[in-house]
């Protein structure tokens, strides 16, 4: 058996504790996989006292996590510590000018310095791993990477945040409300105290930008990212698409068209017999479809201890079994800078939701104001009778222009008759 | 760029063409993403004039595929001839004699001569790679070699043959026969002429006894799968597991209990809200269940000529980079012989149909005998009311051992009320 690959981790917070549970309990099994043990020699945190999951007291101790990069008799760091700057992205700095390759789950990091951190492990004849980056436990990252390798990949799409797939998959089981959900998340843990970062889609928009850069060869491009996140969505909504057949969902989605990037984190209706529809909780998933694959799923826990440190894992036995593959899957000089696809130019069908009063010629006024944009409608639905006071109105919209959708409605929404804001979802075929 | 990676192929069928086409199709970006050009030099097959979906006429010919294995300018041995032993056996053993890497899609000669062919190759400082054997284009290989490594697998099952799951797919869709779906899958080439392979589920066996080698590091145990295939699942029971919120699949399961291994192919009722329930048609699925990253789910095309090519360029690749995985997931000189569970020890949930004569008593005998076994029900509806007349009793049960409920309803057969064999099938939880 070769010498140990020895270990120096950064940040021994929930995820950490678990790197080092399962490197305690599985170690013999894993230096069995990979031809050799996997021993962690040094750790990096603000606070050596403070209590943990697991027991940091036989390793070498820094307080400083940059310098533990530099300095510990390690072959690899990883940086668990998160957050876009500041000391992660010191330490993985640090790493990687000294030579040692990286593992992290760090996808804010990686959206926004990937191309030219990738750049810097490879002039260093290094790499980053990062399949706890996305998707927790799923190995997705290596999917992409190797698995559909021989793939052209035309587009993906996935559900990669647990805790907004948490609170939709609640909100539709309870028929309650979205910030009645919100709370009981948070108080289970499922939710962050400050949750924007979840709700509002920056987490699923920062997995994205790294799925869609691996997929198409890309430098990532987080700010290409169209975000909507699940604020507002409603048990009302849930129930009419329910009842038309689809569920809503937070999906990530990205595309290559005639050589445009087309990346969007969005709620949208997906029909319930689709694989993506059935994943619940804080489950996540991906779909891939590639050009000989077809369509690939993966699927399973998006967060947790013990999923996650199972993913940071998977990528110390790789490095230890000695593979070192390029970052975003090509060598960071021949990664695209691709132009963004125009988003008025993005095409689906859609759900739409109405509150008007019900009185005699609305339907005509809107009937017309679609036929004047040239968008068209496959159904609609009033959903109960109330002459003169507001009504629902639910319909579907055939594949049209996003941009001429918005325009129309934008004129119904200008009507005399109509009381609120259009509620719009694109619907995905899935 | 390094060196291109040579590639000898043989049987250049349905699949070997595929993979031409793809060579052809994505080999600039292939090159791109291995670090170096994948070039086919040789093809080994039958007849070189015969009309095939790629021109072979650029690389070098041989009529003996073993000779071309030993002999022909190349790194890596594609074999796509299939069969357990013969020529294709011939092949991999000349090839990895001959220090050359095999990447092959011959799932039942793995399952067959997988140990041995593994201890060759390490010999000989080569690998054997085999993505493409078990569940077509899905990296559900590499996902348990790499992906999940870092875990003790628990458990996994999946949906093996693409054959089956058509004709049980089409069967639930339309409430046809088996016969006449099966004689349809055959029009389609969805099913071979000679069937008994995938719907006795031999097919799924090899897939299932791969599978589990991986796993759990164990050499492949072919004898040791207790098989049952899809032969006289009726539309009835199929609509009755459906009511009672279930759906027939054949699966393929691995467990180990106790360092005992339990590996079976059998149709099963699974939830309906399952992940493995929404698989339909010829998609394959394969869940894993580790200790650190809990349920892992991968679903794809579980056949065709260029999901598979897919699949087999993924290895293709993954050589390319320089990785030579244990073929096995640990060196040959480690992987266990492990003892068998006993299948009467196995425990289950069953949904169980019985044609009695409709006449008073019959349930009280019925229940007697299950009470006699120590079998406990959970529900149990007769179907129609037919005085003296046969009729359809559907019972489900709680967990029991297997080789109770069948003893129990050995009993009820005996019973002069009963007018037919009992249909029992597993529930699987999933």
């Amino acid at each position: 058996m070769s010498d140990p690959l020895r270990i120096a981790l950064a940040g021994p917070g929930t995820v950490g504790a678990g790197v080092i549970q399962l490197l305690n309990r599985n170690g013999d099994m894993i230096a069995r996989r990979a031809g050799r043990r996997i021993d962690i020699t040094a750790v990096a945190g603000r606070d050596k006292t403070r209590a943990r999951a697991a027991d940091v007291s036989g390793y070498a101790w820094f307080d400083d996590a940059a310098a533990m990069a530099r300095d510990a008799d390690a072959d690899v760091i990883v940086e668990l510590i998160g957050g876009e700057d500041g000391p992660a992205l010191k330490t993985v700095e640090a790493a990687l000018s000294a030579g040692r390759s990286v593992v992290t789950a760090n996808k804010a990091m990686l959206a926004r310095h990937g191309a030219r951190l990738a750049e810097l492990a490879e002039a260093h004849g290094v790499t980053i791993a990062y399949e706890a980056a996305v998707a927790g436990t799923v190995p997705v990252i290596k999917g992409l990477r190797e698995g559909l390798a021989a793939n052209e990949i035309e587009s993906l799409h996935g559900v990669l945040n647990g805790t907004c797939n948490y609170i939709l998959s609640e909100m539709e089981a309870t028929g309650r409300e979205f910030d009645d959900i919100l709370a009981e998340a948070q108080a289970l843990g499922y939710a962050e105290t400050d949750p924007a970062f979840d709700i509002d889609g920056v987490d699923a928009a920062h997995k994205l930008a790294l799925l869609a850069a691996l997929a198409f060869g890309a430098k990532p491009d987080m700010d290409g990212v169209t975000v909507k996140g699940i604020r507002g969505i409603s048990p009302e909504d849930m129930r009419h698409a329910g009842e038309l057949g689809y569920r809503i969902k937070l999906l990530g989605g990205a595309a290559l068209t005639e050589g445009r990037l087309e990346q969007w984190v969005r709620p949208v209706l997906v029909p319930k017999t689709s694989s993506i529809a059935a994943v619940s909780g804080t489950t996540n998933a991906v779909a891939v479809e590639g050009d000989f694959s077809g369509s690939v799923l993966f699927e399973g826990a998006g967060a947790g201890a013990h999923p996650t440190a199972s993913a940071v894992t998977a990528d110390l036995i790789d490095l230890a079994r000695g593979l070192c593959p390029p970052v975003f899957g090509v060598a960071s000089g021949a990664l695209r800078e691709l132009p963004r696809a125009p988003a008025e130019n993005r095409r689906s069908a859609f759900y739409v939701r109405l509150q008007v009063l019900d009185k005699p010629g609305v339907f005509a006024d809107i009937a017309a104001a679609l036929r004047d944009h040239e968008v068209s409608m496959e159904s609609v639905l009033q959903k109960s009778r109330a002459p003169g006071a507001p009504v629902s109105v639910v319909m579907t919209l055939h594949e049209n222009a996003e941009s001429r959708v918005h325009a129309a409605f934008k004129a119904v929404e200008a009507l005399e008759a109509a009381v609120a804001h259009p509620v719009i979802f694109p619907i995905e075929p899935c």
